[in-house]
């Protein structure tokens, strides 16, 4: 940390803020300059005392320099995670492919998706049981009646489960029936659920929020991990931004930075990052191109019927397509160049 | 809603686009164009099903007419919400000043900073309890011994307690000791704890959610007024932007917008939505120009020491003269033109 | 500027960074941390040459800690500048308000305005006559025709004349007939226009740009008075974000950071910055609680027949409401706290 | 264009839009519903006459159902544009590569770089003589002598000559120079300048604005393309946004939607895209599994001794390796799937 002091900060003041630094735990190294005076606190400390000097007289600002996360971090763990999802690994060489509804409508058209997309190479199913809706008045979910039909797909095609959970108090019923549980773009800063979900076995998939930066996101995982659970999954799915075209600004360079910064696993939803059926192909190759250890793609039997994210989905039909432009190496060996550097 | 076919859509195209609407409800209109055909869907259905028409052949796009929220509307309850907290009323002629630090440190702190802010003319304290930190090793809040400490500052001052509800779990605990729970902006969309709070017959302060659209957040009031929940008011804090010279873009002709569309009180929070002592001032006056039916602001005996949001928070001698500032007409008399307007 | 080593930095890449730091003229100060080593640049020298540093082998990053402008900085000017504009004085003790449509449209329209604004209070006159159009097949303004009208309405009312110029070329002959120069939003960093505008001895009215930082703001000011105009007035109206529901989104609180900064006059422009003529009169109180120097609005006799913004901008009525509801004492007197400090 | 009335207008108001409505050229259509009534502007007639309307009595608001771009959409104009540049296509089945310094320093740093990134790959070869800085302190190019450098640079390797043009006055001199004229991003929306280069042979790169949607850069492209200039190639460089830990966040489906909407070749600039060295490979890899026609990519003999960009350029070696990064078969062949299927 650095306390920049002001131009026409007093002696006075310069004291009173070493004096502050000592007394948070770190030791004060003072360097005078032509212009202004700056203090930096080397050690280890509290670092909220002090970020507070901000306010203090004398000081212009406070500046950060070591990163705030420490587990989720590549320089405390430099070997890259694999997350093993009863079979499926991701963060290994092969690029894993999840896909399914938005939601669970009926058990015809869950089992159908499940079928389909196994068929057309995706190794793991998602489909939403209990809905986050910005309107109180959209379609919610099926919530345990889609639990027992996604188990019932897991049966019949062998594909490990995602599924959404909302709330603290769905953790337990949902986990009997999921194989990883998904913590949605906007409850990536829900603490409470972070902090429960620490102390789950189930791999989490934690989606970045709308408006999260990449370090707000890691510091989301970074709860995960202190409190136990280091079997985490970090998913790209858009931010939002001043373009109306899309339904969110992908961010891909985000998927590479979060790679560079952190060893967890790092999957990109092309669904949501763009919300354009027509999109889903380009993005899907270039989030595979970038690094990425795995996709999530929606899929519905009939999009224009979907009781939800109908424009972003797929049929069966365009599922095979984006598969097949992906193509075999890239997606079973190991010659993604990034990819596989992660690996070794 | 109205659906936009492409130039080159087929007369099969357009009928089935007429027989889907007719299929969710509504009535369809046709109006051909010289270059393209549009379709109204006239009365009310199933907007689901129109708005997946996006994917239908032939179609370029869907198009919403009318706003999406109902309960919350000036169009459905054309006359103002005055929200009563244990004697105080948000939303009538005065402008209501809600004042205290981010987190209850201690007990001496938070009674030395009650009586300070009630002195200076706030009419309710605030104070987290729990609270939501970006970081895992941040302080966390006191809990169950903060609102013991709050219960006590209510004792002796007199003034009601608004304090952050994180988690479903904590509602009852935080009802026994507040008179307004709060959901913060990170929560905005946790839909699991707004549907928990709407049940509650305790009042509701609403922040908006740092990427969250006027719509978005009165979709989220929606929520709780739908549920059974009428006391709520709506909290502007600032938004994300590119803009990194403040911790936020304080969105305050967001304020006079929701004013425009709904009946509920709105308040503004002038601590998180610049994140600069030195600016509270200034922005608190345009606030309660704007039309803001309150104040939220953050007052902490030492800035320099506070556990969180030092950098924000107002020390006595500065919110008395934040409060000089903003004038008593203005404060205690109907003078000021939108408010007054508001309950007439 | 502080160099921040990464952890694993060694001697050899300390070495290298200070030598660098000594060659573009600065003193090289070190601090070694438990965990890194800061290398501190002391003095003045060659900025870029230690930003580049970051690519340095053994380089974390690199951190600015001195504003980047001069001139237009509070520290070496603190006195509050006044802008002339042939008797209108910006940055004094009145809030001034300049009025009139978006474009000039035809002699009528404009002479009408003119008239209407000066009987409402209006203290200078606004009227496009080279128009920046996102669409080249939009209304690009009457060119010279105009800048005959906007004469002919000095000529009649006295109101001095601000109108935009678009290009290098045309400063010549706008000359001759404005008072005052714009730069629209999107030339803020039109820097080849600014050069040429610093030399000019007309006052400026420099807009922020829709994506511009306040710093990024400064700065474009300070290539007006490092090139020998210091007549510069800064102009908010609104930037762009998520939010779609206005136009833009009106940054108030930027008004009273950029006159924290500087000593240049603010002022601001509810027209753009909120893009909906129901909010012009809530955010122009606002404008002038918050400390803005100014308003400037668009006023047209008849918004929906306007050639450009009818939706933002007032008709006759609905600017005198406004000007009646900033209220006489704020505008004529001094007796606003911020302005009255600021010229004291 | 749909006029949306309110709820509660009046049989007299909606005549008044009907009327309005012919009066602009087009014929009306009326659609009542149960709870409101729209009109539909049908034919073509004057569009910002209907977009007046929004302020017109008892009107909601009023939607566009068209695009607003002519002769860059690929409705207009199905096959796909390539770009010829003395010698070299962009838009064909070959990926192009650009490359060079930011800014032509000295006639070593260029010809040096020249031959490097002739040898490595590329096609064509970037460097600034004009530059558009944020301060007037920075370094502001060499002008005209980087051009005679350009020049001396292209007679040795033979490669074609991009560069910067930042003011009308500068395009002749230009011209001399250079075989292709790029408008920077910060004047993506200098509609002088636009005008200007409508009518000049050169062909243009036309840089996406840091805060542009991609409807206002193909409006821009529009401009050049109305004015008589066909050759115009878009290049993404990423787009403002709260993401503080990367320069810009670089749209990447921006490049694919790009594509869909328009004929125009698109090239990628991973550089200023994300501002970071150390993601240019990957985000480079991504951007041609995208689409993308091209690649300008940043090198620097040192760049940590770069004038300008230091920070995300690369050296003789690192690009190199993202040449090979690349690989042969997606640089040379047509069997990219999204770009082979666009030529033929």
């Amino acid at each position: 940390m650095i306390v920049n002091m002001s131009e026409k900060a007093t002696e006075e003041q310069i004291t009173h803020v070493i004096d502050r630094i000592r007394e948070a735990g770190y030791n004060p190294h003072v360097t005078r300059g032509t212009e202004r005076t700056i203090v930096a606190a080397v050690g280890s400390g509290r670092r909220h005392e002090i970020e507070a000097l901000q306010v203090a007289p004398g000081v212009d600002n406070v500046v950060a320099i070591a990163q705030p996360f420490k587990l989720v971090s590549k320089q405390v763990h430099p070997e890259r995670t694999i997350v093993q999802i009863d079979g499926v690994q991701i963060g290994g060489p092969e690029v894993v492919v999840i896909a399914g509804p938005c939601s669970v409508e009926s058990r015809e058209q869950l089992l159908q998706t499940a079928h389909a997309v196994k068929r057309a190479g995706a190794s793991m199913l998602r489909g939403g049981a209990y809905k986050p809706r910005t309107s109180p008045y959209d379609f919610q979910g099926l919530g345990i009646e889609a639990l027992k039909i996604l188990s019932e797909a897991k049966k019949e095609t062998g594909l490990p489960i995602v599924t959404e959970v909302m709330s603290t108090e769905d953790i337990d019923l949902i986990s009997e029936h999921a194989d990883m549980l998904q913590v949605g773009a906007r409850n990536m800063q829900n603490f409470a659920l972070l902090r429960r979900l620490a102390t789950s076995n189930k791999p989490i998939l934690l989606k970045r929020g709308p408006s999260a930066t990449v370090k707000e996101w890691l510091l989301a995982a970074e709860y995960l991990l202190s409190g136990g659970n280091r079997n985490v999954v970090l998913c790209e799915r858009g931010i939002k931004t001043f373009e109306s075209e899309m339904r969110n600004t992908f961010d891909l360079a985000a998927v590479a930075l979060a790679r560079d910064l952190s060893h967890l696993p790092v999957v990109a939803d092309p669904s949501h990052g763009t919300g354009k059926q027509s999109l889903i192909a380009p993005v899907s190759r270039a989030a595979v191109a970038v690094g990425a250890d795995g996709l999530i793609i929606e899929v519905h039997p009939c999009p224009e019927r979907a009781l939800s994210d109908g424009p972003q989905s797929l049929d069966f039909e365009g599922f095979e397509k984006v598969m097949r432009g992906l193509g075999e190496p890239l997606r079973r060996t190991a010659s993604l160049p990034h990819a596989a550097a992660a690996v070794s």
